[in-house]
């Protein structure tokens, strides 16, 4: 194995861990090309740690005369502690650490060694698809359809080979509005409302560019998404000036006078390094030990992280009064519609769609409009807040996402039909995981290195017997209602589930959700018996 | 009826109510001596509503044209509106409201004259007195007995007729320590630790005085507490300075040279009028109607209410270190012994004491130490966070207790035996209440107006069964452990369920208790058939 170069010591003795909670273990460090595993000496199962290198966002090693202690901080913002005699060793696993975390080879990753015994590669990959939304929307037949446009991915590299259009505009229409969207990415349907017929459409920014150009087909797309009502909303998620800058760098917004019918909202959605940063400061501030509590409240407040989730969720909720409340399609973008667009269009249906809430509907509607949808996973969760490598493309978006679902959760606790369990495990899987589902940027990437054939699926493995009773919500009562969201700032809270998952109240917080669940599976198995 | 004289328009019709989660409704509005009763136009029982004149806080009215709004901010937070027609009957009604919430004769209020069914004024009044907790702690007899030296309240007026010192301390030297101690507040015992022995003890400060006066009986009585240790600990909840100054008004603390085997350990807690405006100022914040995270932030941070709980937490943390990890007898005071020094050492037993975690525990660890250790709740819970009066003796402590145990509850939520909706009826019944519980400052006070037999006794009511089955908490699991809660600013957070209780969200938490609730129920039935 090509690894084996970047692990000069594979076995260290005698070394003692340190993690929260727990007593500190001396036993042994074995590093092999994708995992660190540490067992302790009394060969109790219980007290081996088996950690996936690529979890690993940053270390930091200290040496002090014949032995060093190498921090190891998580991208799911564990810390850990490994006090290694012997200097030379030290610096061997602290070497093999520090390269095999930044291998970026995907086809070297984990996700294609990982062969779990009650999953198969033959399985189906997946467990949701354009085509199956389109199948299963019968409502949508009649004015709609499925394009194959993008089967070779040269339309728009970040879309899906399948996606959904309106029934009368023709595939070459397609492919001109695509040349005038960024990346390719046309307006699409992601969601079809089935009482109303409004849509949710989501799009990259038109290429108007400075001299405002225009594109025929683009406006026809568009026209024909609102043919029989009388107007639609375009939902800007940057500020009308960020728009005009874009301009200026060929991008740009639908103007008035070519999209006559639409009406342009804009809602200034932070996104890239500045939610990057924001996450950073937060986790800085939640290391702070001092017991201040102005100092704490004035950090949180300056990390703007709980600044960025209420502004999603009240421009989810715009976009679900629109399309709910009003009856009027939407097309949501910013620039590359490949972030915020996903963002708040994902919350919106959660908040007006009963389908979406329960666990499988939820997986689905995160396959549908951040994998399929074109999410750069690689790109956004190559590093976490611990990382000193100055964040590039990376940005907590889908983090972002899971925190306001979160809040969801909280303000609605019988609705959703999914546990605090699962957002924890995706926030985790997002970031190193042993399935394929978050690898690449896109799925011509993940077709190019046949991910899908050669990878598990994370969503289908979350819904096999054992872990669906796990990742279910044991409160949850069907609502046919939409669920709207609190924004006042009053009403959103740090998530602490998250956020402080390995200190003691994490802990105490998911005994109490343990207990819960423990009853209710009694209380099934009382009442079927 | 003497209340007559304050009531010139009794009834009127047409009265539109605005309440909080509620569409409006219109009925008639009947204002008697201490209810105001609203009944809906279809006589449905559901949509009457019957407010205790007490609970009301503020009140605003508004005229235009022939009709006025009154506005009523009501002590638990609730704010309701009235719409009636016809100006001088809105201002009839107002001018009622305002007299009769104001009336501060304990012996109309509604306590003498609330009559349910289902309770008997020959029923014992109270759970736990005393001399019930010296029978039962029978590790106590040795070293302890009971004290009837204040039989007729003169010694200490705000101290029950009963307490615990040390066996070998005679009545007379208790007598002259009460004469050293500010309004006789003697130090008592309220606490032994079964496993070591240590005891909590608390009193007011010691009277020094400018001169350092001394006073060999108090030296004497603190000497005994601690015989064959060798040492204690004294926590005043005063910084160093403070304690200092109040020297220079008479009163003081133990000096080393006087109190050589005890150790003072300084913590200043806010109190009185400093608590008061903290609650006032975080109202306030939760009632800004922007959807501005900083501000609220910022907002919440200035009322500095969460810095309170921090402090309370932490110096209750202390006391518990001492008495449990360390096996010292501590002795706690500030100034008048009847505030923070109570808070405290409530925390602490809670920290350390299964038996006071359970629904009937906690109840009597209430009335131990805040309705018989004399806190004044007259004076305290006179008014809450909207009142226009200066706030005098006022002062939100026994809320601040509450949010501490919410705090304990929220980080340990299988450890206490009560629920949230407990917690929320205790901070409405302090200031409000059909039962005699939280009426006057003291024992004395209560015996002179007969209160135990002509009132209710409100803790003997919550343990009646169907009160018993709801304020439990059902997902309690008993431990023997102590419970050290968190006290890093990130772990503490805005009590919801009572500061947000009248919106939205308050709401669906507690539709998520009561589903929990069931379930439990439902289980507990199915196991027993």
């Amino acid at each position: 194995m090509e690894f084996s170069e970047h692990i000069k010591t594979a076995n260290v003795e005698d070394v003692v861990l340190r993690q929260p909670l727990q007593p500190p273990a001396r036993g042994t460090l074995c590093v092999t090309g994708h995992h660190l595993l540490f067992s302790d000496r009394e060969e109790c199962a219980s007290r081996q740690v088996l950690l996936l290198i690529r979890n690993i966002d940053a270390i930091e090693k200290r040496l002090s005369g014949s032995s060093g202690t190498i921090t190891i901080k998580c991208k799911d913002l564990r810390v850990l502690q490994l006090d290694i005699p012997g200097m030379e060793r030290c610096l061997n696993i602290a070497h093999s650490i520090e390269t095999l975390s930044c291998l970026d080879r995907v086809s070297e990753m984990y996700p294609f060694f990982y062969r779990p015994p009650d999953l198969s590669l033959q399985d189906q990959w997946g467990i949701s698809s354009p085509e199956q939304h389109y199948k299963q929307t019968k409502e949508l037949h009649n004015s709609w359809r499925l394009s194959s446009v993008n089967r070779d991915y040269s339309v728009c590299p970040s879309y899906p080979q399948t996606v959904i259009v309106p029934k009368n505009i023709d595939d070459d229409v397609l492919k001109k509005s695509a040349k005038f969207r960024q990346g390719g990415r046309f307006p699409v349907l992601c969601y079809y409302h089935r009482k109303n017929g409004a849509v949710i459409m989501r799009s990259s920014q038109p290429l108007t560019g400075a001299n405002r150009k225009r594109c025929w087909e683009d406006e026809q797309l568009l026209h024909a998404v609102i043919e029989g009502s009388d107007k639609g909303y375009i939902i800007d998620t940057r500020s009308s000036q960020q728009a005009q800058q874009n301009r200026m760098a060929g991008g740009g917004f639908e103007s008035k006078s070519s999209y006559s019918r639409w009406k342009r909202l804009h809602r200034q959605m932070e996104r890239g390094k500045a939610l990057q940063e924001s996450l950073i400061k937060l986790v800085e501030a939640l290391g702070d030990a001092s017991h201040n509590m102005d100092r704490w409240l004035s950090k949180l407040d300056n990390s703007k992280w709980l600044s960025h989730v209420q502004m999603a969720l009240l421009t989810a909720g715009l976009l679900a009064e629109c399309v709910e409340r009003d009856g009027h399609s939407v097309l949501v973008h910013g620039s590359e519609g490949t972030d915020c667009s996903l963002l708040i269009s994902t919350l919106a249906q959660l908040i007006m769609d009963p389908c979406c809430r329960s666990l499988e509907g939820f997986l689905a509607l995160l396959e549908r409009e951040w994998v399929q949808a074109g999410h750069p996973f690689q790109q956004r969760c190559g590093h976490s807040a611990y990382s000193h490598t100055r964040p590039q493309q990376e940005s907590p978006v889908f983090l972002l996402l899971l925190d306001c679902v979160w809040q969801l959760w909280n303000q609605f606790p019988l609705a959703l039909g999914f546990s605090e369990a699962l957002l924890l495990r995706l926030a985790t899987e997002a970031y190193a995981s042993d399935y394929g589902t978050f690898l690449c940027n896109n799925h011509q990437e993940r077709w190019a290195l046949a991910v899908t054939e050669n990878t598990h699926c994370l969503f289908q493995a979350l819904l096999r017997p054992r872990e669906r009773e796990y990742y279910s919500n044991s409160l949850h009562e069907h609502t046919e209602l939409a669920i709207w969201p609190s924004v006042h700032p009053q009403s959103l809270q740090l998530w602490k589930g998250f956020f402080l998952r390995w200190t003691q109240q994490g802990r105490q917080l998911q005994e109490a959700q343990e207990e819960i669940r423990t009853m209710v599976m009694t209380l099934g198995k009382l009442a079927l018996s």
